[in-house]
């Protein structure tokens, strides 16, 4: 549906398409459903978290053309909850006149690695020093060149490390070449930074042309999943301003409205480097829920109508830990530990209602409030011991 | 489905049965989402507000004793979200062993007016004076004795005002009498009390005992529908433990487990009397949502379940105003003024997704959060003028 002027018959009467219909997408809904906002989801999995508040599902696949339209005919504007689907279909339908947030050439742009820190570097915007490479002595070149550690990156897909690899030592080239040059790839090729510290901020723009950011985040990430996210950042004092603006700066750059994240490195010597922009909703976000006045969620969906953001604040410090499938364990999802967690105060439990856990799978995630950090963690590492995905 | 051990495989595979779909249901279903829980309601309006959430929807009607028996069979456990249901059947299906929460008998007790108020002065629990009523000169013999202004109530059924009947004069009685006493039902006869406030208290008990309450909120109603909740109660310093102290008794004689809205009257001598009891979530308990640590719907769920219950405690200064459908518009529902009301801070809007609107119709509701009562409630205002339930 091309989105006529029947949004001024009112939140009420909108249908969203949401390509994606894993955590990000059924958060989005519970904060859309309240606004009384109808949502159509396009997701190959029936049973995707989703599936279950969804007004409809499209089954397919986050590349199928055909599905991706059929999705857009049936709704007033299409947005997404991942970052690796058709962005082509989505710029043709975007000539054709359906609405699309964020703007399917940001995601086409941000999709592609290398395209992504050119964007950045031809805004001057600090990242890690990169370059493309095709061919093993590429790769040595760069090494030769800024020196040991760096990481190959396929410049397409990959999340929670997936996709890259780090090369400590000449003799680790080959086999990261061998394992990341399938077909024709592309890859590139970063200096690894050894980093003190990863935050990220949440940022919002409305098709209005208004940014809004959240407060930064800390994230502790373990085997590149995140596991921590920790607001107010700490020890970040001298960092806070710079960092904002950066993505205040970003934001200006990018077309199209919606939530981003924007994760960045701090090194030692407290410089800002932005590692990527995810155009979308975030884990490192999932705080907002009940940390913020306004979730990310909500903020994205009045970003994307074009209606005025909130301006978020913290209401108080936060701390979001995943309930991450354990170890060795695959199966029907069994959830222990419920009790004792309910027994405390200022805790919030989320599970994203999936059937099946596996070994590091996100089966849900917990955010704790208190008056300090400090105190926080305590009683997050109490729950993450305590709250458990096992199997039966 | 009798529920077994099932529930110890964790609370993602638990499938809770709600009686009635609308905004009340609806709302403790996005708050029992975030916990994986899945829902089937029972309605006879198919496009209800909760019809896009529930897992499933069961069409049939509140009274309809196979419908009802059919939920429970489905269901782990069985809740209801309005008390104008059929209360034997629940009792029989308890007696066979299916959960029915709160408890059927409490419910058909709250049922009946007249056997609420026996319940309540069996207790020694201060309420107004009432009487059983069969005929005019019933009536006019109550009167007699207590004088006037007294209320005619219908003895079963009536919300929002419907059933009751203020006699001001004696010239009154017949025409109330005529009103009320439709075919064989019950009446019973009131002392009409002037009060000065009317407040009520959410109170929780859990399967396992266990009993919490919520803030006390003072409730404007207005042609009997409640318009604006505020809490803190104003001007309640020295009624506040009294009136908690009195909910608590009364969360401890009855039987059930569930969130229970206890209503009450001030009168000009700072007597609490208790008004009526609702056995379920209420519309005085919906600025819980995002002014308390946990909601009124996440309570009744992890009471009915008999998870520990959260110590709710008021995070800021709350004013909860319903947004109902304007007066003389009747059709499908238009919003209006939400691009400026979004333009305010701290202030949370839920529209119900109901497709059509009449006269002073529960469309939807606000929240606003602020640092003093009298401030927000200036800003409540402004967002009472501004959004608006229009139709087309």
């Amino acid at each position: 549906m091309v989105l006529d002027k029947d949004i001024n018959y009112g939140i009420n009467r909108i249908k969203i398409g949401i390509i994606g219909g894993g955590q990000l997408g059924k958060m989005m809904i519970l904060e859309g459903k309240k606004l009384g906002i109808q949502f159509i989801i396009l997701d190959p999995n029936e049973s995707c978290p989703a599936s279950s508040i969804a007004d409809e599902q499209i089954v397919g696949d986050y590349y199928d053309a055909s599905k991706i339209e059929e999705l857009a005919v049936k709704c007033h504007i299409v947005t997404y909850e991942l970052e690796h689907i058709n962005a082509n279909i989505l710029i043709e339908l975007k000539d054709k006149g359906y609405k699309i947030e964020p703007s399917p050439s940001t995601l086409k742009m941000i999709q592609n690695k290398y395209r992504q820190k050119q964007f950045l570097k031809g805004h001057n915007i600090a990242t890690t020093p990169f370059e493309k490479v095709n061919t093993i002595d590429d790769i040595k070149s760069y090494i030769a060149k800024e020196g040991l550690p760096v990481v190959l990156k396929s410049c397409y897909g990959g999340y929670d490390g997936k996709g890259n690899k780090l090369i400590r030592k000449v003799e680790d080239i080959e086999a990261a070449y061998k394992l990341l040059k399938v077909e024709d790839r592309e890859l590139m090729v970063e200096k690894y930074i050894s980093f003190t510290s990863e935050i990220s901020v949440i940022a919002a723009r409305s098709t209005t042309g208004e940014i809004k950011i959240y407060p930064l985040s800390e994230n502790i990430h373990e085997d590149n999943i995140l596991r921590t996210t920790i607001v107010p950042a700490r020890f970040m004092d001298d960092v806070v301003s710079k960092a904002e603006n950066l993505a205040l700066n970003i934001m200006e750059k990018l077309d199209g409205a919606g939530v981003f994240c924007i994760e960045m490195f701090i090194d030692k010597n407290k410089e800002v480097l932005i590692n990527e922009i995810a155009p979308r909703v975030h884990n490192s976000g999932h705080y907002t829920l009940e940390g913020c006045n306004i979730s990310q969620f909500e903020q994205h969906l009045r970003a994307i109508l074009g209606y005025p953001l909130a301006t978020p604040y913290l209401i108080k410090p936060s701390v979001m830990i995943n309930l991450l499938g354990e170890e060795g364990i695959e199966g029907k999802a069994v959830i222990q530990g419920l009790t004792s967690t309910f027994e405390k105060q200022d805790v919030y439990v989320h599970f994203y209602g999936k059937e099946y856990t596996k070994p590091l799978r996100k089966m849900g995630h917990v955010t704790l409030l208190g008056e300090g950090i400090e105190e926080i963690l305590e009683r997050a590492e109490i729950i993450r011991n305590t709250l458990k995905i096992t199997s039966c």
